[in-house]
This record gives C-alpha cells, structure tokens and sequence, in this order.
C-alpha cells in the first residue's frame, strides 16, 4: 500500500517543525512534558493575552499559511503591547484539519520562525488536536514592570488622543478581496498585502510611563476608541488630522471607500494612546526613536460622544451577535 | 419579528456567565483588556499547561456541557499535578458553535464555577469566537517551588514505580459508551460516569520533594508509563498488584474486558509515580494523609521493555497518526 504523502503524526510535527521554534530554552522543558514553566522575576509581572483565529471567520479556507502564522502572532503581539509587555513566550493551540499537509505546515512553522526572531520570542508549548476546520488559539507571555500596565479605562479627561501608522488600511485589503471594490493591480497588492499580513505596533512598552491608557485597534478606530471611555467621557476628533496613507486618500477622493467605513473597519493593529497634554512631546519624541509614523487626532472631552468636524456621530452598534 | 431565544452576544457571555469565574481577582483586570497579567512571586516558577478538546474527538456532539467542562478542566489539572504544580488561574479560549444556547452555556459555566471552587482557581482571561465545531483550549497556571517541577524524564534505574487509583475505568465507560461492550443498568452507570466526568489527582505537589518523575495517564497506563523510561531502561511490573477498581475485575473474570485492553486504554487521570525504593514509606504515607489510593505496580530495570508475569510485552505503536 502507498500510503499518502499527507500523512503527518503528532511526533513528526512536533520534531520536524516545532522544536525548532523553542530555541532551546529551558521554559520549555524541551517539549517532553505536559507543560512548561515561567520564571518569576523580581519586579515584574507577566502579561497573558489569549487570542483565537478560525477558518472562514478570521480567514478564508484558503488563505496562505503564512498569511494565518503572522495574523495569530500580529493579534496577540498587538495586545501584548497595548498592555505595555515586552514579547517572552507563546503557546500554541493547533486544531488541524485533513486538509493539512507537510508543505502548509512548513510554511506556517517557517513564518512563525521568522516572526519569532523579529520580535524576539519562543514557542514555549502548545497541544495539537484533529479537527473539521482550522482553528489556532494562542496565548502570549510579556514582562512588563510591576505595576505599570497600560489599562483601557484610565483615560482622563483633557488627555491627547494619538494614533499610530494608518487607519483602514487592513479594511481596504478586506473589500478587495471580497471583491466589493475593484482596484489597480498595484493597489490591489499593497492593500491585500496590509490585510494579510499586518504587523503589530510595538510601541507600547516604550510609553508606559507617559501614557494614561492604550488599546489596538482589531475591531475598528472609532469601536475600539470608544472602549477607552467612561460614560462620562467623549472625543473631539481632528477631522482634518486623520492619518489615511496617501493611497487611501486617493480612494476616498475617488469615492471608491468611504472615510467611516475606515474608521469602522478592523485589523489595523495600530495603537491607540491618551496621554496627559504636558507629556506630546515624550510620546512624539518616542516614536521618532522608534521610527513609528504618529499622529495627534483629537482629545478627550468632559461630554459623552465622538463629535467630528462639530457634528456629533452617530455610531453603529457594534457589539457583534454571535448566534442566529 | 421574533428573534430566536439562541441569541447570545459576546457581552452577554462575559456578563452573565463568565465574569462570575474571574472571583474577582485583581490579576484579571475584570476581563475590560486585551489581557491579564500574572504575579511574579519570589522562588516560585508558574507552570503553564495547554489542552484543547473537540467536538467529535474529545468528546461526542451531544454529550452535556457539564461533562465537557469537567473534562478541559481535569485534562490541565492532571497535567499541572503531575509536574508538582498548585493551581492558580487558567485561560478560556471558546469556539462555540450554533447550537449552543443559554442553556448549554449556564450549565457548562455551573459546572467550571463548581470546580473552580473546589480546587481553588480562577478565570484570569479569554477569548470567544465562532466555529462549526465546538473547540475549547485551556492554558492553565500553577505555582511550584523554583527548580522543584517534576518531570517525566528523570526516572532512575531501581525506582519505585507507584500508580494512583484504579486503572481503567474510563476505557470501560468508553467501550459502554460506544455500546462494543454490554453492562448491567448499575455498570453501566458507574463506568458512564468516570468516561464523563473523569478526576484528576491533586497528589503532585505533594510528592515533589520525593519522586524522581511523574506523568498523568491520558493516553493509556502503559503508553504514559513508557514515556518515563529512557532507552536503557524498562519496567518490572508486579503483575498481581494492578490496581483494578472491584467491578472491573469481575468484568475480567467474565472476559468482557481483556487487562490489556484497560492498560491501554486513556483518559484515567491517574498519576504514575517514580521514586527511589526508600522513599516508599513517604509516599505511602502522603497518600494515605490525602486520601489518595495508591499502588506499588513495579520498578524501573535496566533492561528496554515492559516485562509483566515474565514476559515481555510487545507495545502496539502509539504514536498517533493524525492525517490519513
């Protein structure tokens, strides 16, 4: 009997294409346990963020594997600094359907290996299962100083509002490729490429002692901005200040893609930071060191409410119904 | 319109289920972030142990929620004492699928808060999204002594080697489960109830000043018992001493289950304990303090193989093939 090349057991996985990424530390016990360790360190706490992605709802059945390894890695990177953490480790959840070969696998391990040294962090430990469709859950581990963890409500009032990067870039590369607007070949590519593999913003442990709260835009600029205040709180937005990249502007001028529907839209893994106005130029000069674009888009206000160029905006509901 | 009774939103699940298992501890930042955060303490390493189970393969599509929190619980807990770890906190990540309703949730939620208690740990963070298949990944978190983790490859040549509780259970509540093997109504039950609701054994953190290596068995008695022997060494076992609860071993007697089938059957939850043979007397004792059942099943020799009654056994191959 010729058995198929597909054939892929829990040993060969974890020897031929995961060990590789434990760089050897000895966390990890060199993966011949049931779990692994973290090491208490004086001063510090640990970060945990727990993110999921799953076939035909965080990507399509057939995106690339190495598209699926830097959108896991980017969603939790991207929470991790908005938390103030420095990258340690990562587990790794794989629920693998048959559909999964040696070459996919390859790719996939190979992108996490790349991130991986990017950012400086290993594989700590993970479970492999069997499954219909593809689901990846990770958690990631970060060092941040006692104490100092950036939170999402501790914004104040009178505190600067900045984003980093571009807002809609990701949402752009998403309507493309649903096919509900039609580009250039050379927009297309830029924009798909800002969908499927957006990088994560890792400016969040440079800020922790000038900011008063952070988060990273998955779920949409004004959706995510929102959760940074309280019901006594509102935004002035600097209408005109708006980051949209050059490409984006020519969209809109063209009317192709809409400003909110940008500003709505997901997966742009820039960060969100208030700050107190006395600390601008800390956060300006911080991301000039970091070499990270950043903009001043507004502040906020003593009155519930995005209010945008006078008007007061009216939000969709954006808590997202699950079951039908 | 009527809108379906099914309808829960991902605020709903935090709110009304889920925010009750984070007992209110600082560490969760009451599930408002992206994240939790886990404190450093002075000559403790946290252990991280990482399960999932799925529809269809863990567990069947309709078995009750209860058992199925029963389960992604016991498999981390199971995992954490066998490594000497004290539980702390875990992480949830859920993919739901449609037909799971309020119900479904209240239950499985119950169930979690019941365990969560009588173990003593709690909700730190997670994650929710949406999948055809029920999928839950779990991240555990236990402290335990720096340098003092126990793991599976440090067994000794002359060790002791000691087995908690019955062997086998579950298998059989499998094979009834599954209807390959007939019960009587009581039987039945019995069995049912340790194949659903399985236990782990909380002696790990007990024995670490003690053993030389410990596993949990999951796959099997003789499949985990191998994974403590390097390749120099086997096992001696005390054939006459295997720990079978009464009514299995009147199942044996009739020939309705065979002893090697229980011995590699899964999911026991049963620790497997080496120890240098002068520790017996403190492991015996330990035991006994806790309650616990436990047995002498053999010693480690320093010839390959598992050698039961004067023979040697042939171990069928293990290692699991997950693409076909």
């Amino acid at each position: 009997m010729i058995k198929s090349k597909k054939i892929i057991s829990e040993t060969q996985l974890i020897y031929k294409y995961l060990n590789k990424l434990n760089f050897s530390k000895q966390e990890t016990l060199n993966f011949l346990n049931d779990g692994a360790f973290l090491k208490s360190k004086k001063n510090k706490d640990i970060i945990v963020t727990n993110d999921n992605i799953i076939e035909g709802v965080d990507f399509f059945k057939n995106d690339s594997p190495d598209s699926i390894a830097q959108k896991i890695i980017t969603y939790n990177l991207s929470d991790l600094s908005a938390m103030g953490g420095i990258p340690y480790c990562y587990t790794l959840c794989l629920s693998l359907s048959s559909s999964i070969d040696h070459s996919w696998i390859k790719k996939f391990t190979d992108k996490l290996f790349f991130l991986q040294k990017k950012y400086n962090f290993f594989l700590l430990a993970g479970d492999i299962g069997k499954s219909n469709q593809l689901n990846i859950s990770a958690n990631f581990y970060g060092y941040v100083k006692k104490n100092c963890i950036i939170k999402r409500n501790t914004s104040k009032i009178g505190d600067s509002i900045w984003v980093t990067g571009h807002i809609g870039q990701s949402h752009i590369g998403l309507l493309a490729s649903q096919k509900k607007i039609v580009l250039s070949k050379k927009f297309k590519n830029y924009f798909l490429n800002k969908y499927l593999f957006p990088n994560p913003c890792m400016l969040g442990s440079k800020i922790i002692n000038f900011s008063n709260s952070c988060i990273d835009i998955s779920d949409g600029f004004l959706g995510d901005l929102s959760k940074l205040l309280n019901n006594k709180m509102g935004v002035e937005l600097f209408y005109t200040k708006l980051p949209f990249s050059i490409k984006a502007k020519s969209l809109i001028n063209k009317k192709i893609v809409k400003i909110i529907s940008l500003l709505n839209g997901g997966d742009d893994y820039e960060l969100i930071i208030t700050c107190p106005s006395k600390n601008d130029m800390k956060i300006i000069n911080i991301a000039f060191k970091n070499r990270i674009k950043i903009t001043k888009v507004g502040r906020i206000i003593d009155r519930q409410g995005i209010y945008f160029n006078g008007l007061k905006l009216i939000l969709p509901n954006n808590s997202f119904q699950y079951f039908f």
